[in-house]
């Protein structure tokens, strides 16, 4: 079968992977839903033609979006999750003991709907008692919360569509105030290689950096996202990244990971000179 | 104009550039050569079809083929650059004023002559009276050199086609006999990726890991290249990648590079879980 999915990294540049057989199709109303199996990345969820997650990679983006915060901040109980319907935040998080109640808001009821059903890989540990879930718009939640959580991951799409309300001055705002004293932000920050995302990425950081005392970034291989070079913002009140790294205490913790390691913690903040001006630039 | 440019990754995985134009397009006695311009990457240059540079991103591995092993070794002077014939990493070595002897050998003469022509970007250091061209195979040439050189740089193509041999256990045993007491070999090491990748890296470091005392691996993200994750290998009789890293004096020659910088080349070594661990079975 010669199927082949494309996305257009730019109108210039084109990633294509052979797909064996389509698994769902649709459409909510917040966008198309697509779900396709492949020889290469097993099944991988697509939102409006954009690739979210493949089951061959999608361990790099959710270990390194979860782990790196978990590892610094020594006792998160409480977490905001806005986005991430596929549940790979979760389940990341759903392996510490520590942490007692997990509040996840998705705008869109179908992706979650459709990721129980096809991709049991993300979605495995959705059904965790201390996972509260609400359809909600992030941007709406975020507003009436005031000092209530420890930890923040902002698992969105891109700053186009849905998911453009979350990379807003208002929106990182909220989130500082929904912050206990010593809570961290974690975000998707865009890539910094094509013009169009590293500018998108330029922006985040600005309004992130306006919003919080400590603000850094953070990156990591990913195949499947555009350039495979993605970067992660670390916003926080308190704790530093590197310096306030829990090396010890993370890894008693005998959790087993494919991506994340201590040692690549600290590699991950070490940026290459390009990204750190385009940083510098805004900050 | 619809034209487009196509890799395969994998036999299921595409990667395509649409291209305004082919510059060039040649059979030597090796492969085939082209040379194409295009909109997001400026001109490119592949052999037998495969990617091998990009105006645009080129820097990225060039700086970091090169000036990782500059900035361990503190007095490199003689330097062997085994394939490279676009001068990329030449350009690189020549900014350093204590080298005083380059050779360079190329087995293919038509590209470097091609690159000459329409890669200036690259080439532009390659008539520096320090660089001695010679046109031969780098594994015949490596077997009669003995304590001669400081530092080896083997940039080759793929484990498969005219750089087959440079990914042999003679070779590297060769490089070993051929570098000083203290001398440093860095190779490109192909991406711990997709599967066929990845076993080339294995089989890669086994050999090395069995020639030299030290072997270290790190990496880079060069959005062109399979699955944007390259790797490098570090292998070197004495000075150890990272406990030996001469930040200060290299920071004080005041080069300026755009991806490369001595906090990066600390986090370069930090790999990957998996990838250790693909590592560490063969070690």
């Amino acid at each position: 079968m010669d199927l082949w999915f494309s996305e257009r990294h730019t109108p210039n540049v084109k990633f294509s992977i052979r797909v064996d057989r389509q698994l769902y199709c649709g459409q909510s109303e917040f966008q198309r839903i697509d779900v396709f199996e492949s020889k290469e990345f097993g099944r991988f969820l697509t939102l409006d033609g954009y690739m979210m997650l493949t089951e061959k990679d999608e361990f790099i983006y959710h270990e390194m979006i979860t782990h790196v915060p978990m590892a610094v901040h020594p006792t998160v109980r409480k977490v905001l999750v806005i986005g991430a319907g596929d549940g790979g935040v979760i389940r990341e998080l759903t392996r510490y003991p520590s942490i007692d109640h997990i509040d996840l808001v998705e705008i869109d009821p179908l992706v979650l709907e459709v990721c129980r059903k096809y991709l049991p890989q993300t979605s495995c540990r959705l059904d965790d008692e201390r996972v509260h879930i609400r359809f909600e718009d992030g941007l709406k939640y975020i507003r009436t919360r005031e000092n209530e959580y420890d930890l923040i991951i902002v698992d969105s799409t891109d700053p186009f569509g849905p998911g453009e309300g979350l990379f807003t001055k208002e929106f990182y705002g909220n989130c500082f105030k929904a912050l206990r004293d010593d809570g961290i932000m974690v975000n998707q920050h865009e890539s910094p290689f094509y013009e169009e995302d590293a500018a998108a990425m330029q922006r985040a950081h600005k309004r992130i950096v306006d919003s919080f005392p400590i603000s850094r970034v953070y990156q990591a291989h990913i195949p499947t996202y555009p350039s495979g070079h993605w970067l992660f913002g670390f916003a926080s009140k308190q704790y530093h990244p590197v310096h306030d790294l829990q090396a010890v205490t993370w890894n008693l913790l005998g959790l087993s990971t494919r991506y994340y390691t201590t040692r690549l913690h600290t590699g991950a903040f070490a940026l290459p000179a390009y990204v750190e001006e385009l940083l510098r630039d805004v900050e």
